[in-house]
Parts: C-alpha cells; sequence; structure tokens
C-alpha cells in the first residue's frame, strides 16, 4: 500500500516533467506551432527519436533553409527562391491577364486547378478595419504601379467572398479608374456538388441574381 | 474569356507545385510527421515564414539537438539527458518498488499523478506476434537482472489492459520465480468519472469480479 503522507510530487525535484531537457525544449518548439498541442507535440517529438537521426536533422534542415534564403517575387509577392518568381519569370504565362489574390495559399490554389495562365499579384491580406489592416500595409500601391508599367487587358479580382473581400474589391476598383482593361471578380455562388437547401441564405439569394444563360 | 485548348498545365514547367523548392522541401518534410497531411505541413511552414526568423531556427535547434544528444538510460531505459536518468540517480526515490511500463509515454503519465515514488523498468513494448515484437525485443532480461542486483520489496506491472499487455504480464511473471517480493499489476475496471451503462461488457464484468472492500 502507499503510504499517502509520503506521496512524492515530481515536479518539485525532477530536472523536467519529460525527462529529459532536450525533450522538453523539443515539445515546447513544436507546441508552438498553430493547432499542435503538448500531447501531439511529445507524440511528434517521441517519432523522431524512434526514428533514424538524418529524418530529423532533414526535417531542421528544411525548416532553417526555408526560413533564411526564402524570398518575395519583387514582382508579384508570391513567395519565391528567386528575386523574380517562377511564374512572373516563365515565358510561357500570358501577360495579358493579371489576378489578384489576399494570400499565397491563393495563388497555390487557383495553379492547381490549372485554369488560369496568366500572372498574380498578392496583396498580403484584405482590408479590415477590425484587425487594424490598411490598404498601405497590402501590396496595393504596387499593384497599381504594375497596371501602369505592364499591359494587362484584363484583372480579375479572386478576393475572400466576405466582407473584407468585399471592401478591398471595392478600394481597388476605385484606384483602377484610369486602367483601361476589363475589371472582373470571380464568380459567387452554390458550390460544385452541393445541394440547394443546405446553402446559406445569402449565397443562394447570390447565385439567383448573378444566374447565367443556360449553356449545352 | 479562357480558350481551354490553350489552358495552361502548371506543374509541368513550374519549379515547384509551392512557387519555392525551399517552401517545398519543408512541406515535404513536415508531412512525413505522424498525423500532419500535405496542407496541414503548409499552414505551418508558412506560420514559421510570417513568424520571426529566431522562431524557426530555435525549433531546427531543439529537434537536432535532441535527436542527438538524448539517451537511454542505462539502468530503466526511460530517455534521460545523463547515462542514468534523473529519476534512477534521485535519492528521495523508494529504491524498493519498481514500476515496469511498456513505454515511456507511460512513465510521463504515472509521473503526472504524483502517486508514485519509486522506479521505473521501461520494456520499450509489449510481446506481440503479430507485430513480430518477441521477448527478446523487449529490455527484459535486463529486467530480470535488476530483479536479481537490486533490492525491490514490490514489482508494480503497469502494461496496457490488451491482449498483448496480459502476455506479456505472464511472461514476465513467469520469468520472475525465484523472485521474493510482491508482484502486482494496475487495477483494471470503470473510469472514475464513467456511467455503467457506457462502460464495455469485459470491462464491467472484469470491475465485478475484482470488487474490492468498500471504505469510508
Amino acid at each position: 500500500m502507499l503510504d499517502l503522507n509520503n506521496v512524492f510530487l515530481p515536479k518539485s525535484l525532477s530536472v523536467s516533467e519529460y525527462s529529459s531537457i532536450l525533450l522538453e525544449n523539443a515539445v515546447n518548439e513544436l507546441s508552438r506551432l498553430p493547432g499542435i498541442g503538448k500531447k501531439t507535440a511529445l507524440r511528434l517529438a517521441l517519432h523522431l527519436l524512434r526514428e533514424d537521426a538524418t529524418r530529423a536533422d532533414a526535417l531542421a534542415h528544411s525548416l532553417t533553409q526555408m526560413r533564411s534564403r526564402i524570398l518575395l517575387c519583387e514582382r508579384c509577392h508570391n513567395i519565391s527562391d528567386t528575386p523574380v518568381c517562377a511564374i512572373c519569370s516563365n515565358p510561357r504565362r500570358d501577360e495579358n491577364s493579371l489576378c489578384v489574390v489576399a494570400d499565397l495559399r491563393d495563388v497555390l490554389a487557383i495553379e492547381r486547378t490549372a485554369t488560369f495562365n496568366g500572372l498574380y499579384h498578392v496583396l498580403g491580406g484584405v482590408i479590415s478595419p477590425v484587425e487594424g489592416i490598411s490598404p498601405t500595409d497590402l501590396h496595393i500601391d504596387s499593384l497599381i504601379r504594375r497596371t501602369h508599367e505592364e499591359h494587362f487587358n484584363e484583372i480579375i479580382l479572386a478576393l475572400p467572398a466576405t466582407i473584407e473581400g468585399d471592401t478591398t474589391n471595392y478600394y481597388i476598383f476605385k484606384q483602377l479608374h484610369d486602367f483601361k482593361g476589363k475589371v472582373t471578380t470571380i464568380s459567387k455562388g452554390i458550390a460544385i456538388g452541393d445541394a440547394l437547401e443546405y446553402a446559406d441564405e445569402v449565397t443562394l439569394s447570390r447565385s439567383i441574381l448573378n444566374r447565367t444563360a443556360f449553356q449545352l
């Protein structure tokens, strides 16, 4: 039987909750990542301990290399390994159309669809008074400059379908007053494969108002 | 309008799906971790890119340090920063009782309860013919040796409540035939806070068979 008067409180004396300061450091660093708690961090650290040492080194190396060497493209502000990114410097891309997106993840998402062959401009966010993001915090000035220096026929605004996205669309549209080409936005409506009854009312009403001619 | 004959397939020409080989490497390495897919890996990598560079370096450093410098305690096989771990070398621990666990995470779990002040022995798994884990793959020999060299009054078998755990309990118990002290196992039954109706039948029947005298 355990003598409860003699119960030992390990935290007071032991070197580390994890028996190892090295493990504890790794768990603490991993758990700073978004969506990773202490339990998951411990699972990941123990996984790296069980695996071959080269795996942990490869992970660590890839992270420091990425963080120290990655650049933002000086034309479109997409991430890049070179001063001008692979899309901007690709002669097979259509230089007449420009797609404006909020985030670099949006570039990846659109590239995966393989339906756009033009150039991009990454704003780095959308105007949001609540979060304190004003137009000067975004790459809007360089967008306007590009519309003067390059020759676009069309500017596609592919911003999030939110109030902030709409505000940013409106702001950019006003700044583009002397742009001669078309300014378009991506269509909003029912997602492909979705039933109408599950769509929210705003989306459904918008998809009715913005109905298009039926084509066979 | 997009000319569908002219649609560009980005994968064929672009340097990397992620616009950056550096980002792609980091995403690939992160997504090798258990439970982390490509999408989560991308989210983590972009988080590290947004944060201060020292954060990614600290994470990378902690992982390489942990992987290259961490040891297993030569007595109990728990992870340790020193040849003999902080628990084994702590003079305030009770050297008369030994708790046998399958995994080093079990040490952490038992330490957190602060109800055990003895020493540990980490087997490194349980006997599992299905997964090809035989007694020689586990630290059972060194456990038997410890019971001869050290002076334990009690050996607590705290292995998982599974068939493999029971098999291992039985195997160890047979090997301990000349051990003079008590051999105990942790109790199995209804989890504290659980309603009986949600307990599975095996657990419930076992908790009835193993009932204990009611104490005020």
